[in-house]
């Protein structure tokens, strides 16, 4: 038994979670990210506490906490090197957190924890596996042999910073036509907002308005409804994200490349083009080839990943 | 003691290797490829036979043999599955090569043989390291925990074929865009091309009717000179080549990125530019950085990284 704990800008999900990576309970609670972190960190401990006392279990029966967070993190240490999103600079997380819950803790990147659920979940075994998140940005997480890859220095999978037009749009990392910049649901909405500009009469338009905002759905559900230009816009931002999942496979082979956040939702629908460029594109003609899904856990990944990260 | 091949299009390269990878011996034999695949297996052999007499050594003392080829190799059964410099499909060179000498053989595709020659002699026992070659193409080798990454099929690791430009140059390998369409050496003599079409008066035209062609040097020989449209080619390849260095380390973090190939000579004119790039473009901000460096073994690194993928 371990508990897993999702440490978002938003909420801080918490979940305990079995030896084979099933949720059993779980519960959240706000970050309210501008307050001091000892005291986010307090909330993360007692929400933890609470849990494993409504599944009538007590705090000696689980083995270890897994704690995924965004940012920067030092993997050996324990410690948050850099998180933009929930304001830390060198915090000693784990430590933090085990002078409150005296337990094994490890603290992660929380696209390492999603691609980690995603893999125990999604993974049938295989070796290799690689896990996309196309969310606010682009995310990744890479298995290899079963194991978790982090690079030489911890820093590793920043998939969505490989560049995937040169000298193109610039990225909020800083270097101009990132991956992220193009198959994000932030590039995504971009450019619905320029196919909404150029064709007013696009259903588009109709749906944003009717939605009060434009969202990662907006083209999606016109494309759907028939509406051209909203079919356009899909179908080249497919194809953004599969010339990245061409540029993965080609580098890494891994046996299954699973794409999740909120835009996987649209399955077939963006599964299916990306497959059909993979198969059309992939340098590999002779061997096994890749295969590309899409996730599972959704929301779940990143506390069913930190668990099994700490297992 | 090994032996290792380095079977090219051009030349079959022998050597003979020692414990710690250095070339005891060496000399090469044409290819001839359009003959026989056999004949070109009894060359191997008998030039194998010829410098360990040379050497004044005995077969018996040879531990194994590795062979670089290039092409898609099935590593696990020694087989080139296809290589289309020398016509090769489903040829099993390890058995064959056996039949002729009878020691343990193994066969390698040779950017991975040249990148573990490079790890070996480059790689200052790191764990993880890159090898990229800019030739003809670009290829690359990838250590994870001192051993090959070959991917779940041994199809890993084609990073010359990661998009850069998205819909743009066409690659030879069916897709548009290759980081190879824009930083191998083709792409290169490409690009000077169409700028000494654009700038008759550019120092490129006067020496490339010197040399009778336009090469890999043609650019860098004028910038050096003070040529400034060759200047502004230089400049220009060595940021392609740069954001696709970016991406390897953004998304695999490896201790050391080596860059060999003829264009690898130029040294520090081409170094300096893409370790510039790099440390203002990289993600990593706050961890250890990936160290760029150039190859030093040139045209040795296929024979002692065959000879060191056998050990």
């Amino acid at each position: 038994m371990y508990i897993g704990i999702d440490l978002g800008g938003t909420n801080i999900a918490v979940g305990i979670v079995s030896e084979d990576g099933k949720i059993l309970i779980q519960d959240s609670t706000p970050t309210n990210s501008a307050r001091p972190t000892t005291e986010i960190v307090k909330d993360m401990a007692d929400l933890s506490k609470c849990l494993v006392e409504k599944l009538g279990k007590t705090i000696d029966e689980v083995k270890a906490v897994g704690i995924g967070c965004p940012g920067t993190i030092d993997f050996d240490k324990g410690e948050v090197v850099y998180s933009n999103n929930i304001k830390m600079e060198h915090f000693p997380l784990a430590d933090e957190f085990k002078k409150l819950l005296d337990l094994p803790v490890k603290v992660d990147n929380d696209a390492n924890c999603a691609a980690m659920g995603e893999y125990v979940v999604n993974g049938n075994g295989v070796k290799n596996f690689m896990f996309i998140t196309l969310g606010t940005g682009v995310g990744g997480g890479l298995i290899i042999n079963g194991e978790m890859f982090r690079g030489f220095n911890g820093a590793a999978t920043e998939a969505g910073h490989m560049t995937l037009v040169s000298g193109g749009e610039m990225c909020t990392c800083g270097k101009a036509g990132c991956w992220e910049a193009y198959a994000s649901v932030t590039a995504l909405i971009r450019q619905t907002k320029e196919a909404m500009d150029k064709n007013p009469e696009s259903l588009m338009n109709e749906l944003a308005a009717k939605d009060g905002k434009v969202s990662g759905r907006t083209a999606f559900d016109a494309a759907k409804a028939g509406d051209e230009t909203a079919k356009a816009v899909v179908s080249q931002y497919a194809k953004y994200v599969a010339d990245g999942i061409v540029s993965m496979e080609n580098i890494l082979q891994p046996e299954i490349i699973a794409i999740g956040g909120g835009i996987s939702r649209e399955g077939e629908y963006l599964l299916e083009p990306v497959k059909k460029y993979a198969a059309e594109n992939g340098y590999n003609k002779f061997m096994k080839k890749t295969k590309i899904v899409t996730a599972k856990l959704f929301n779940d990944a990143g506390i069913i990943g930190a668990a099994m990260i700490a297992r």
